[in-house]
């Protein structure tokens, strides 16, 4: 934590700011390992959590009285006002009051993408919202161990989407015991976003499990990415309903290959858009080669064409080639850059 | 529609600006019927959707090109910036042009709880966002309609929770069946708030499903608030494992009781703080007595300790009385106030 926090004041600093106030999720579980609750909006009740950095200062985090037990859990300073409660709601006044008080000047480093324009009256602000999101590229051994079990997760409803679809059920319902074997296997209700797609669907690239009902014969492409503790986990795997087509086996061979391609190439100091480059001469396909991730779904280094950034070690890269020509294949899998090569972390089997 | 946008208006003129530019997705989808995605948090690739509004135009929608199809959809003009893709990401910078394009002049009302800090430089802003949210409180029949479709879909998973539930499966479980139950009655994934305890947790008032295995003789509360087009439903039942003790009978008999009063008393006129008062004079309980419901889950009228908010027609209420002494017990109905008294739209089994 010390050091992402060292990363997040030197980027205040390089804008000339003393200190620094995010407002987005995946910026305040980097800077204080508090996990906004996401699933249903923005809460009546509360503005969007705030946490605030200053030099020689611990972090504190700006939440409603809702919030106050989980944001104490991780040791940083709170400051709350109202939440869920009886009397009139006056949020906006609420939240600006506690943010002055948790604040030590009116200079301040902000995420202005998602930072609430109400809480900036009277601050000399200045958007540091790019930078911050390239520094969290590198994790701390911390965030690797939170997505481990976030990987872990997704492995589990990898596994009991493979073995549970069957012709006859829809999307939907493949997707309701996919999602359960993975909030079981977390021991609550997670944040998902995923791609649940059958037959005709998956030359989509993507999409949401709907009411299409899957048939024998048909591909399922099964993309997981849940949140678990505030680090997303990532996956992705192909699998047909019987016997698949030479098309079928043809492109999921090739997709394999080019994954193999690409993990065999991370490294230290390799280029991400040679990384990708290489992908997208074996195989063609409209979306990136692969992306970072952590307290984002898709962050810093993006394997896209022309990349200029360099792996290091600590970095986490989802990498997913695909192919969609009549049928759509991905596999998708998360490796950690280390000193010599890479280490893949997804265990989810990627067969047919 | 035309309706809430002249009083979008209104409220922006009172207010001293001449157009109005919300980001919250509840007023989003209030004043254009475009629902933006909220499950898995701010997107990487774009800031929240706004909406504009201007005395004699049409609304405008600025969005992400991943989400042009949807906005669309709903007849409003559309102004996108490059959204998922494989390009450099400066989607501040792209967000903020496309706003500029979209807006007559630099006077704006907006919804500044929400509303990116960065979308306000040059602009001269005033927040609105309390007059906005209360304007919500009296539906169009569109409205209605809507949050007809969403308490349907509570019904269904009502129903679902009640049939499926028994000893031995976990909390989580049960809540993979309802949600599956809500989804498949809508045909896609839905975002959902929900309380699903059992046993001793009901004490709690509420809480989220976890891996407690559900026993003969318990108490399963279950509070369900899907949102489906854009509308939130509302609905909570508590319901008995096996034979119900004497306590649990007489908790449940008494919130009955008292939603059926409260319900008689709703019409024209009535004061919100007037019901709440009713409701707490029977039964002791911690939170609200209820709450109107729309775009958001939490709105006008709200039926808390001295509100002065008199009832209208076309406002929509969830009246939600308990009981939490040793065990909890609630029962929810949501109604629409018409000229006479209310029609409750609810349809779910309140039995224990």
């Amino acid at each position: 934590m010390a050091h992402r926090r060292e990363r997040a004041l030197a980027v205040a600093d390089a804008a000339g700011a003393r200190s620094v106030a995010v407002s987005a999720p995946a910026a305040v579980t980097w800077l204080t390992g508090y996990v906004p609750d996401i699933e249903t909006g923005p809460s009546p009740f509360a503005l969007s959590a705030i946490a605030v950095l200053a030099e020689d200062a611990n972090a504190t985090l700006v939440v409603s009285e809702d919030e106050e037990e989980g944001a104490r859990e991780t040791g940083c300073e709170v400051v709350t006002y109202p939440g869920f409660g009886i009397g009139p709601l006056d949020t906006v006044a609420n939240a600006a009051g506690a943010l002055r008080e948790a604040l030590a000047g009116v200079s301040v480093a902000i995420d202005a993408g998602s930072f609430p324009a109400a809480l900036t009256i009277d601050l000399e602000w200045i958007d540091v919202e790019r930078d911050l999101a390239q520094a969290r590229a590198v994790k701390d051994p911390d965030e690797v161990e939170r997505i481990r079990e976030a990987i872990a997760v997704c492995d589990a409803g990898q596994a009991v989407a493979r073995a549970e679809a069957r012709p006859g059920m829809t999307e939907l319902d493949l997707w309701a015991v996919t999602r359960a074997a993975m909030e079981t296997a977390a021991g609550s209700r997670l944040p998902v976003l995923a791609d649940l797609v059958s037959g005709p669907r998956t030359a989509d690239v993507g999409g949401p499990p709907g009411l299409r009902v899957v048939e024998e014969g048909d591909l399922v492409l099964c993309d997981l990415v849940p949140r678990v503790s505030g680090y997303w986990g990532d996956s992705c795997a192909t699998f047909a309903l019987g016997e698949p087509t030479e098309e079928a086996r043809s492109a999921h061979a090739r997709s394999l290959e080019t994954l193999e391609a690409v993990v065999a190439e991370i490294r230290p100091g390799a280029l991400a858009g040679d990384l990708d480059r290489l992908a997208r001469a074996a195989l063609d396909f409209p979306h990136h080669t692969g992306h970072g991730l952590g307290t984002s779904w898709h962050e810093e280094p993006r394997l896209v064409p022309d990349s200029a950034v360099r792996l290091e070690p600590g970095m986490v890269v989802a990498i997913e080639p695909g192919s969609y020509a009549g049928i759509g294949v991905r596999v998708e899998q998360i490796v950690l850059v280390n000193g010599a090569g890479c280490e893949v972390l997804s265990t989810h089997s990627l067969a047919l």
